[in-house]
């Protein structure tokens, strides 16, 4: 068989850390404006990178996994879903992670056109607030998603009891 | 050619991610005693986790592309190492990031047993301290390398200027 390494190389890459709260500017300071911010409490941070082959149709499968892969602690020590602990979540745009080594430094030759990559955002971070926002469980404990502008520098604190770092491709 | 998964497979996965301040707690509480932290300045978070074919050759390679890679901003914009910044950095064991979606949950069938990935966790530790105190600027700036402790939960709070996330395989 023929096997190129481009139909095995990922289309969207996701890394996720669990966080106690956690901080993001949405909205750098202005002469006239002071620093815009979102912030989340116990809950979920999702860094999300979209490649040159990513498209809509892979939005739903990869909303649904990283919503329901269960790497939440409970206070009993039990690994649920974000969409069963329930927690909030923190979307950070990161095309970063789609840099390649080459050398010392980093090559972004894979990542997706800014216009595609914006459009695919929006779907996924309008998919995760309606999925959490019928889910009765977040509701009734007032969870929130917040997200980073896509294409801005994304200024970030995040406070952990163990960032529990793992990374998703599709 | 008969080339199958395992030749590609990473044997060691790292995350990089720049800070402005980061602490890591290092001992946790007992009934008498408070839990004890490292912390670093601006500069590096290192997650490393070892996969089963890491070996200790591979250490050598693995600490200067963490070292050399441009990825550091300085005041003025410029992208540099680490070395170059000069920044501290804080090491973070991180063996979740050997995770492999499974279903709903993640599996670490792939991480090294728990005495190979001490041992190489100390040769990587230790030729980083050893070549960021043999690093002239690293010195003048009195920057410090910190690491985490093998095997416990890694309580970490970090404060960035953007993350500026990328993973590195080796």
């Amino acid at each position: 068989m023929a096997s190129g390494e481009a139909d095995n190389a990922p289309k969207v890459r996701v890394v996720l850390q669990q966080c106690l709260g956690a901080r993001l500017q949405t909205q750098p300071a202005t002469d006239d404006t002071p620093s815009e911010f979102v912030q989340i409490s116990r809950g979920l941070v999702v860094y999300i990178c979209f490649l040159k082959a990513a498209s809509s149709d892979m939005v739903e499968k990869i909303v649904k996994t990283v919503l329901t892969v269960r790497l939440s602690e409970t206070d009993g020590g039990k690994l649920v879903s974000i969409l069963d602990l329930p927690g909030d979540l923190l979307i950070v745009p990161q095309a970063t992670l789609g840099g390649r080594l080459k050398g010392r430094a980093m090559q972004y030759h894979n990542i997706i056109d800014k216009s595609a990559g914006f459009r695919l955002y929006g779907e996924f971070t309008e998919l995760c607030k309606s999925t959490v926002n019928s889910n009765s469980i977040s509701q009734e404990k007032n969870c929130v998603v917040q997200c980073g502008t896509y294409g801005n520098r994304q200024v970030l604190e995040i406070d952990t009891n163990g960032p529990y770092t793992h990374i998703l491709e599709f």
